[in-house]
């Protein structure tokens, strides 16, 4: 079997191509910053091997197009449309929060300014629909318009997701159902988009559409959920992060707003150790444990593990109602688990 | 005949109810902000009569479809998509650029914040194309595809005539070339899609759809020019700003690079009157004046006219070019008089 890994580097060697030739519709300004945000080129527009991460949403989108009719470059298009949707919102999201650095490299809004990093972020959601338009008028897809409507559906709950962490950040009343509200949209949405739109783009049946649909949401949230898990306890040289990260950061993930509903005396503790904490407070080692112990202590971290293993099994679920090979099956399997494990 | 004033307010009545259901599939937080800088509510979400504009690109495209075809609403997604981008472009230009006030009301990232107005910025451009995709799916258009992929080369030279225009700030070689380039794509690049998005919506052939595009573009370079002159010489009456106002904020538009590049000795003069000058320096009305003179002696105003002319008469020619109905035509023609005239 192709396990997720190999499939990944495959599929890299398909979209990769396509999202280069993308940015090179770019004006030439404009073209060296997309171009240094995908690791491609130094910010003086060398070229360099910086990587940009694992291409999941572009490789889930192609694999889910061939495990339905053995052609993943149907979802060409699809793959290089998605992984141009998720470094919007990346350059976006880096400049709201004001990220210096991602994937080990100074963030766009750090090497060049605001005005740069909206511009790049604005012109690359733009690209993404220009390539389905040019797949369904250059390439001829009948497919090219439902994927692009799928993308904008996304689109709105990846920006509603990110607004309300923006704002739940000034507030100190958001419950564990807000925070899921947030997560689904701002991880779900585009795993859950990826995955529909390899399968529209194949021309899939509307039901099928919606199983792959579910398939890549429940990935997302699962995806989300160990994401939360490794902010807290590591592993440092899987995420590039430091172990306690998000306590340092005052974040409050998944883990922890769990346990502050439903933690009894251990999440009274950590609401405590919460209480008028910033990001900007010195990261004593010593509390940083201290609050991690809590949130063990509370049932956090189980709740946050059995929680990730309940999204990957529902959409193991789904995977089980669709018609597909066996091959692309059992790496989409492999790649529910990859996601979520994430230990090398 | 109907005049482009009366075709204005009719269209309004068309694309004004769905530019609103865009906006209410909007999640309420991000709706709220969307709908204020509409000008339908105040910034506490009660309803307001605050104006929008006079709706030129969505009337634009529904004339050009109903001059085709005498079925404006064909053109109707492609309407509510062209005043989607133009305002995604003027909630994101406002904080790049800091304006304080747009319509006489107080721009979005002044009432709330700079990640808000990146987010509503972002979710309206999706938006634009959300609306030509369910025109496609849901209404059934053949042409919504075709439609959205010339927004998004529209959306290119948007973003690069932005990017110029930011970046030209901090340099002092910027020649007329570079100028008219940036304006090509800041102002003529979305006036020339609102024409030819509703040829292709209308289903009129190439040849149709490119004149259209022409005419748009002409008409935005004669638009601008015009502005630029209204930026110099008033009148405070129709545009809102006090004469002068472009050298209070020493910006060099296109008659004041004209006469530094051609204008002689008033020319040299003005160099030194730019010289090392900035928004942030005191306007004393002698000293407007005085550089309001010598780009009158330079002869620039002189060119900026005799341009504006020139583009309306190619926008003219190129109208002269397709079939379309004769009372159509007598509004596309008083259009293109009442943009670039705005005396009223």
């Amino acid at each position: 079997m192709t396990t997720a890994r190999e499939w990944l580097t495959t599929a890299k060697g398909l979209w990769d191509p396509g999202l280069r030739a993308a940015v090179d519709r770019l004006d030439p300004h404009t073209r060296v910053v997309a171009a240094y945000h995908f690791g491609w080129v130094d910010a003086d527009g060398n070229p360099s091997d910086g990587s940009a991460g694992k291409g999941l949403r572009p490789g889930l989108a192609l694999l889910v197009a061939d495990a339905l009719s053995g052609a993943p470059e149907k979802a060409l298009a699809g793959a290089v449309a998605v992984e141009l949707v998720h470094n919007f919102s990346l350059v976006h999201d880096d400049l709201i929060d004001r990220d210096e650095s991602r994937h080990h490299r100074p963030t766009v809004w750090t090497v060049w300014d605001d005005t740069t990093a909206i511009l790049v972020g604005d012109v690359m959601l733009s690209l993404a629909h220009e390539e389905l338009g040019l797949a369904g008028t250059v390439g001829g897809s009948p497919y090219a318009l439902p994927a692009s409507l799928a993308l904008t559906a996304a689109t709105r709950e990846l920006i509603r997701g990110q607004a309300e962490d923006v704002l739940f950040e000034s507030r100190d009343d958001v419950t564990l159902e807000d925070c899921l509200g947030m997560v689904a949209g701002k991880t779900g949405s585009l795993l859950a988009v990826s995955a529909s739109i390899g399968a529209i783009l194949a021309g899939a049946d509307e039901r099928t559409v919606d199983a792959f649909h579910t398939f890549g949401f429940e990935l997302g949230l699962a995806f989300q959920i160990v994401d939360d898990l490794l902010g807290i306890w590591g592993a440092p040289a899987v995420t590039g992060k430091p172990v306690f990260a998000d306590l340092a950061a005052a974040k409050k993930t998944l883990p922890v707003v769990w346990s502050l509903d439903h933690g009894g005396d251990a999440g009274e503790q950590l609401g405590e150790w919460f209480s008028g904490r910033t990001a900007r407070d010195a990261a004593d080692p010593a509390e940083l444990q201290y609050a991690a112990d809590l949130i063990e202590k509370a049932g956090g971290r189980h709740w946050a593990a059995e929680q990730a293993d309940a999204h990957v099994a529902a959409a193991l679920a789904a995977l089980d109602t669709v018609e597909i090979s066996a091959g692309g099956r059992a790496t989409l399997v492999d790649l529910a688990h990859f996601v979520t494990e994430r230990k090398s």
